[in-house]
């Protein structure tokens, strides 16, 4: 059995599994980011070992532990550097916090790493050799599964949400402090402070989210499905620079599958998956566009627990 | 021993070598395409056949039999499909013809792909883990080799010189056809279709091709190391259009190391690497770029036997 956790900014998932991906114990709950990292890492420890006699496992007999959390991650030394959304989070050597408390070996992953290898194990990508997978949540993150396994290069490799989609002095800023980022155009945050800031007062956008300043992509998706103009133009847009995003990555990558999560899952087929292909097919070439599929997540709610658990199967594989 | 061959537009490389690549015999001509594939390859059969003489290796103890040529190629097929340099060739079988001849398994590489491989066994990128090769000749060609292999992705992966680095009507026009293509920037054939139409004829470029029309990047380079105001900025707008693809491909890919031949070979470290380093750096996070290095190809003329060889190694893995 395999223990793993998934830390987000503001959820902690813990997991006990087999490789199979059968969940014999889980448990999610707000992360009370205390602003202090060993406090919240022995929280995480009392959930941990209350599921692992929830499950009748020994924590002796597991085999691999894993940790999923928000980059920059330090993989050779097992550190979480500062991840934006951690409070008090700054050089976290959780690896060896958890390697004090487990015999099995533990592993510290990058969440969107994990959550790619997810998908690709348990989820919309399963049987893929090449997966390319990205996440519009806050930010854009990206992780590459290619020929069967997870690629990290020097360590950031996936980094999609900072491939530049505009130059020039116009760009739009990015969260990342550079300018025409993938993710300034079609991550959540930078989306819906554009929307707060252009939603007209009197659009159906508006009247979703009770005012244009609490508009957020759930409105706009909302509003399209309704036929509002305002949304679709919007949604135009956002689809427009996620495909120039994915163009580039079909050059470099030619994937078998796209996994895309969160507000593409969100919009799905018709608002987004649709388009997608559509643009993809004017601006690829047919020999690699005609190999690549685009779908949403497989695996909705309980990604963070296959993530968690994907996350493990990295300090001790399974197959 | 492992023979291998390199098409190319003009020229037709031949090499017998082993798996620490040292070459036992070599040879390389024109290579006349007739327009008839069959006759073309029965020529390079007998280039092969008096080199293994040569050499003193009977073809009954070859390991493995290699081709580089250019792109679109079938690896499932062993086809080469029909390269836009090579007249008369489409749907060439070639792994089934020297199937027919040797022994020993065939294997048909892209020639960036090849090339890649090549720089990374025996050039710039020995020891590298994860390695960019990008060459700038004609066109522009690349090759992934990703955790210690090359990667293919469906077939197509690698095609880096069309990512998109220009959106909008107004960006060039490449020679696959589409707009905006990093090839239609930096592909020595695009660039000097430009400097025939905008090489000043006052300038020193022009002086030293003896006509504007006559102009290629190596006027431009050579007139550029005498300070000439004219070709500092074409090879600033050249750098920047080449550094838009290497700060994409750091965030995807965060690679150990870019090998970049021909044209940057040849401009070298003051006109081409260290510009494309300060871009690097002002535009990749310093996580990712501090762990790049940038290099000009170590291999020169000899590129195409070891690019032969590579070919030849992936028919029978000698490692």
């Amino acid at each position: 059995m395999w223990l793993g956790f998934d830390i987000g900014g503001t959820k902690l998932a813990v997991v006990v599994g087999d490789e199979a991906g059968r969940i014999a114990a889980r448990r999610r709950r707000a992360i009370g980011a205390s602003g202090d990292p060993r406090t919240d890492v022995n929280a995480m420890l009392r959930d941990a070992h209350e599921l692992l006699a929830e499950a009748g496992v020994a924590a002796s007999a597991l085999r691999g532990v894993g940790v999923a959390a928000p980059g920059p991650i330090d993989f050779a030394r097992g550190v979480v550097e500062s991840p934006p959304n951690l409070a008090g989070w700054d050089a976290v050597p959780i690896r060896a916090w958890l390697g004090e408390v487990f015999e099995a070996p533990v592993h510290l992953e990058n969440d969107a790493n994990a959550a790619a290898l997810a998908e690709w194990r348990f989820g919309a990508g399963r049987g893929a050799q090449h997966l390319v997978y990205l996440t519009m949540s806050t930010g854009v993150g990206g992780g590459l599964v290619l020929d069967g396994r997870l690629y990290r290069g020097t360590g950031g490799a996936g980094e999609v949400g900072h491939m530049p989609v505009e130059w020039g002095r116009d760009s739009e800023l990015c969260g990342c402090g550079r300018r025409g980022c993938l993710e300034a155009y079609v991550g959540g945050r930078r989306w819906t402070e554009r929307l707060a800031r252009i939603t007209p007062a009197a659009s159906r956008v508006a009247a979703l989210a009770g005012a244009p300043a609490q508009a957020r992509p759930e409105h706009v998706l909302a509003a399209a499905r309704e036929g509002d103009g305002f949304a679709r133009g919007e949604l135009e847009r956002w689809n427009r620079y996620l495909a120039r995003g994915l163009v580039a990555l079909s050059y470099v990558l030619a994937p078998e599958v796209f996994v895309l999560g969160t507000i593409a899952t969100a919009a799905g087929e018709a608002l987004c998956f649709e388009p997608l292909r559509r643009a993809l097919a004017a601006a690829v070439w047919p020999s690699v566009a005609r190999k690549s599929e685009i779908r949403g997540s497989g695996l909705g709610e309980d990604g963070p627990y296959y993530a968690a658990l994907c996350a493990a199967f990295e300090a001790s594989p399974p197959y």
